[in-house]
Order: C-alpha cells, then structure tokens, then sequence
C-alpha cells in the first residue's frame, strides 16, 4: 500500500500514521492504492497485499436470487454484518502499527464488529454507542470483551469518541481502511458472473456506497468492469441526508416522520457526506428514502422467504424492489445486518410487525 | 438419485416416498447414490444432480485457523447453524414430492432450519420443541411462519411430532435427506487444502456425524480421499449414548451432572444410535462427554477471540482442544451454532459464564 492521501488538498499522510482525517483541512482521507498493488485477475482481493489480515472470514457471502432482486447475504459475515470487512481492514491497520488501543463509535454493528476484530488481534476496544441502540447489540460488543461507552445520542457518541485520549480513534465513518474492506464486495459482485443493472445501498456513514464506489473504480482501472454501475442510495425516514443533492423518492415517509425501525441509518452528522453526494450524483437517478410501514412489511416479506435480517436490510429491500419496477432489470440488494441480533430479545416495536398483532409467547 | 435403502435389511423404498425410517424393520434409511450421480472434482457438491435445489445460500462457509485448531465457522449458514446444510435437502425433497405441510422436532436449531426453508419454498410447517429451548430460537421458528407446538421435554417433542397426521414428517433425527446435506461439508474441508488429523463431531441426533462420515464415504469411492479420517463424537453431561459403545473421556462431567448449557446436545432418544456408534466405533479412539464448567469457560474463550458461537459449538471446541493435545496434530472444529440467538436477550445462566458477576446492564 502506498498512501492516505487528501482528497481536497492532496496532502500525503503515511499509511499507519494515526489519522484518518485530513491534519491539514480535516476532510476523510482515501488510501491511495498503486496499481501494481491491487491484486490481478484470479486472485480474490481488492486488499493491498502487504498488510498482514487480521480475520474471522469475513466476505464471501452467498447471493441468492429472488424474482429480479439478487440479494447479497452481507449478513452472515461472522459478526452478523457487512461492518466485518470493514473491521478486518480497520483492525489489520491497528495490529500493523503497533496501537494498543482503539476507539470507535457505532450506532451498533460496526461497534460488535470492531469488537471482535479488536478482540481477534488482541487490542483492546472502547467503543461508544446511543444507550437507545437495540439492547442485542450493546449486549453483543461487551461479549467480546470491548469496553462499551453509552452516550445519549448516536451523533454524541462520535463526539465523545473524538475526545477520548485513551486510545487511537478509528471510527469507521471515517476511516480509510475500513472503506478499504468494503471494496472486495465489488469484486464479489462482479465475479459471481450475475448480470445486474443497479445496487441499492444503504447509506448511514456511507462506508458501503463508498467501498463500493472505489471498489468498482478499481475494477475499471484493471478493465474487468466498464465503469461503476447504477448505485441508488437508500436512507431512512427522518435522517435523510442526500435530499439536498439528489432528486428523492419517498416510500411511506411523511414530512416530520422518523424511522424508529432502521436503527442503524440513525445518523444525522457524517463526515464524508459530500463525497457520497459527489459520487452518488453521478451513478444514481435518485436517493430513496423510507419509513416504516415500508420497512415493517418488507422485513414481514423477508421472513416469509426464510431471511433473517435486521430491519435497516428491509429497509434496502423495499428501496430495491421500487428501483426494480422503475429503472427495470435485475438490482442487487445488500442484506447487511443480521435479525439474530434482535428476534431472540422481545421487542414491542419489531414484533409488531413480525408476529402481527399478538406478541409471541 | 437412486433410492433410499434400509442399512438393516436391505429394503428399497422410493426417494420421494415419505418414508425416513424403513416400512418393514423400522430402521433408519440411507439414500444410496449411484456412483455416477455424484458430481465429480471440480464440482462443487456430493448432493445428487438430478434434485432442483431449494437455497438460501448455504454451505461454503469459513474455515480460518487458531494454532492448532481449524475452525469451520458453521454458525455462518444462512438461519445461523448447520442445519441449514440438512434442511435445505430435506425441503428439496418435499417440494419435489408435492408435500404441501411438513412436521419437524427439534431443540431449536433443525426447527428454525426447516421453517426458514420451508418458508422460501412455500411449504408449511409444523415444528415440535421443549418448552425450555432457548426463548429465542423459538422465536426465530415463528418469525419465518412456522407453526410453533412446544412439549414439556425434547423427547416428548419428537413423539408428538410423530404423531402429528397434519403433514408428512420430515424429523432430521431419521431423515435421510438432512444427512445428505451435510455431506458437502465433508467435500469443503478436503477442498479447502488444509491438512488435518481429526475432527472433533457434537452428536446429538447424529446428522453431523452420519453426514461428514458418509460425504468422506464417498470421496473415497471417488478417489479424493483416503477414508474417513478421525471423527471424535463429542456429547454433553448427562445426555451421553455413546459411552456404552466407547472408551470415554469426561471434560468437568460429574456423576449425576448434567448439561444446562449444551441445550443442543439434550437429547436422549437417537433413533439413529446405532448407526452412529457402529462408525464412531471405526473411526474414533473415544467420546468426549462435556460438562458445563468446561463448556462455559470455552465460551468465554471463543468471544475473547472474536467469535459469536452458541454453547454447544464451545463445548465442542473445549473437546477439540483435548484432542489436538492427546492424538497431537491439527482438529477441525465445527463451530454449528450461533451466539447471536443467545447473547441478545439477557440470560442468568449465560451472563455468568460470558460477562462474570455482573450481568450486563
């Protein structure tokens, strides 16, 4: 691997250095992958191949079809979500460079995923999260051992985590590296051999749209791809944030509703929101975003063809199926997000939807 | 495919007949493969060619090492155990023979299988379980529509489901399709490249066991392999059958002790037994016998490395650790079940081994 580098003032940055920010102008970094770096045709990672992997498995997922929709079972990487590959690449840098201690904030996922990473390489993790996030998820990053820190709000843990000086901050909504473990989902996409015509992405952070985008980016510059292909971003109900920059469409969302269903699209503050709203301009029509009556009947949907996935995926679900009716063709789904991490705790909301009026048991 | 044959007295019986145990002697069956209908190296599975599939997606999971320990992350299937492997034949089955309800028992595991399976394929189901199984496997059964019909112990779970009338049973304690599907795991070990001495097995109906000693069976015919390598049948306190048939080795399992944590291994009446001790008997030097101290701490060792497994899948790892000790050499380990169906809602008995004293929040 060769360098962080500034997307807006072009400022070099070495590649363990502490920074996932600009220390000149504070924009999120890029790593800066050379070309004899990424590995060719055949080999089965976009990954720079002079880091040494910390891993639980992560990628490889199975894509399924159903109808027109190919769903990619991001959930079933080992930690329940697609925030392991990020994790991988995240905790890989940390183990390279020698850090002891790292830090994060997570609306839930990302924050178990760092965890077990962490725990995998034997670094210590602190990580920060909305004491209103599902109770599965706290639950799950103090099972590996993390430190769990509760804030009061999503947008308060990452503050909190930025002022913490007990450890080197790697918080995945802006980490290089993390968005680094992202892009072999591209590669897999497009070594399935499966013909598709858009994704629909879930954007909280925007790792996904991100590793995605560069992923595919790499794949044009090695020509096995002709460019990055249609990437409509999907947000939730309340947090939308690409409004502003793209035409939207609204599923089941009023003018003052917010998504309590898509916990894990819940973010309001993220740092790298004009780089999505650059890249997402140009490959997608539109942003959708959805509330959750929309999302309750498609995670009822879900379910019933035997998917066990958090809510926020059923979100991407009923984005996916209106992108499918309105630009045609075959869209890929990212499922992200394990329901396991919910379904096993009673929740008054969720079952609501799942079990319909009565509460199981 | 061919037929199903009793292994007892030689009966053939139709493959999609419903028929799992043989008419005349009562005897578990066999599907026989013709040597032909196995799909040959380079392919990518032992499962007879000539039955449309039913899939979410399962098999290919990770295999990733810990020193001499090769874990095969089976927790990783689609509804979060291994199971998924068995009921993914097993519904292919019914769906090819028309079966409009099918009646399964189970612990949990196999019943949320089936019913996810059955849901994709739009089949009813009715699943038979102990009350005192996990609350949140049982909840999983429901969340994807299957019929929920609890009994005071596992045992009386599998009577009744025999005597269900509403659908044909399809119970993965005798079918011969489960043990089908879980022959491909036999197939991802040898193709992965890894060398290794023994495998360490949990049994508990004996799918596992029956399915990875008959998919080595088959490599062997094939020229692949050797034999069945070593297979050590790993079973919890209290609920051994095996130690009758085998030299035993007891891990923290005190006379008169029995497994609260194992609840995946509770299971005393094993149709199939015989079968399984007959070939254990071939292929292993003893059974290990698991106590829930050892369970426990293997738990708490398997979350400090990163990996969200349920009990049982700990006490299969404290077992494998025994035998990389005692015959030396590298142990796969199948890691069959999720934590992610424990961790989230909050368990007096689990807090204590994974958290210590003070439960979590």
């Amino acid at each position: 691997m060769r360098v962080l580098r500034c997307p807006e003032c072009g400022l070099e940055v070495p590649p363990l250095s502490p920074s996932n920010t600009c220390p000149r102008c504070g924009e999120p970094l890029f790593l800066e992958v050379d070309p004899e770096d990424i590995v060719r045709e055949g080999a089965r990672s976009l990954v720079p191949g002079d880091l040494k992997r910390v891993t639980l498995g992560e990628g490889g997922t199975p894509l399924i079809q159903h109808g027109r929709l190919l769903l990619k079972l991001e959930f079933l990487n080992p930690t329940g979500s697609f925030k392991d590959r990020g994790a991988a690449l995240t905790i890989s840098r940390a183990l390279a460079a020698g850090w002891r201690t790292v830090v994060e904030d997570s609306s839930g996922n990302a924050g178990i995923a760092v965890a077990a990473y962490a725990a995998r390489a034997g670094i210590r993790a602190r990580i920060y999260a909305p004491a209103d996030a599902p109770q599965g998820k706290l639950r799950l990053i103090r099972a590996f051992g993390a430190e769990l820190m509760t804030a009061r709000t999503r947008d308060e843990a990452r503050r909190a985590a930025l002022e913490d000086r007990s450890g080197v901050y790697v918080g995945h909504v802006v980490e290089p590296f993390f968005i680094e473990g992202v892009k072999d989902l591209a590669l897999e996409l497009v070594r399935s051999g499966e013909r598709f015509d858009a994704i629909a992405v879930p954007v909280a952070s925007g790792s996904l749209f991100l590793g995605l985008y560069k992923g595919f980016e790499e794949l044009a510059r090695l020509g096995l791809v002709d460019g990055v292909p249609t990437m409509v971003p999907v947000e939730a109900c309340g947090f939308a944030k690409l409004t502003r920059y793209l035409k939207t469409v609204f599923l089941a969302c009023e003018e003052g509703a917010r998504s309590l269903l898509a916990d894990a699209l819940r973010l309001t503050a993220v740092p790298r929101l004009r780089q999505i709203a650059e890249r997402a301009g140009r490959v997608s029509p539109y942003v959708i975003v959805v509330g959750d009556e929309s999302i309750g009947e498609a995670l009822r949907e879900l379910y019933s063809i035997g998917l066990p996935v958090e809510p926020t995926s059923a979100a991407v679900y009923a984005a996916a199926k209106h992108v499918a009716r309105d630009v045609g063709g075959r869209v890929v789904v990212p499922l992200t997000g394990s329901g396991l991490k919910y379904v096993p705790a009673p929740s008054e909301l969720l079952d609501r939807y799942l079990f319909g009026a009565a509460p199981p048991r």
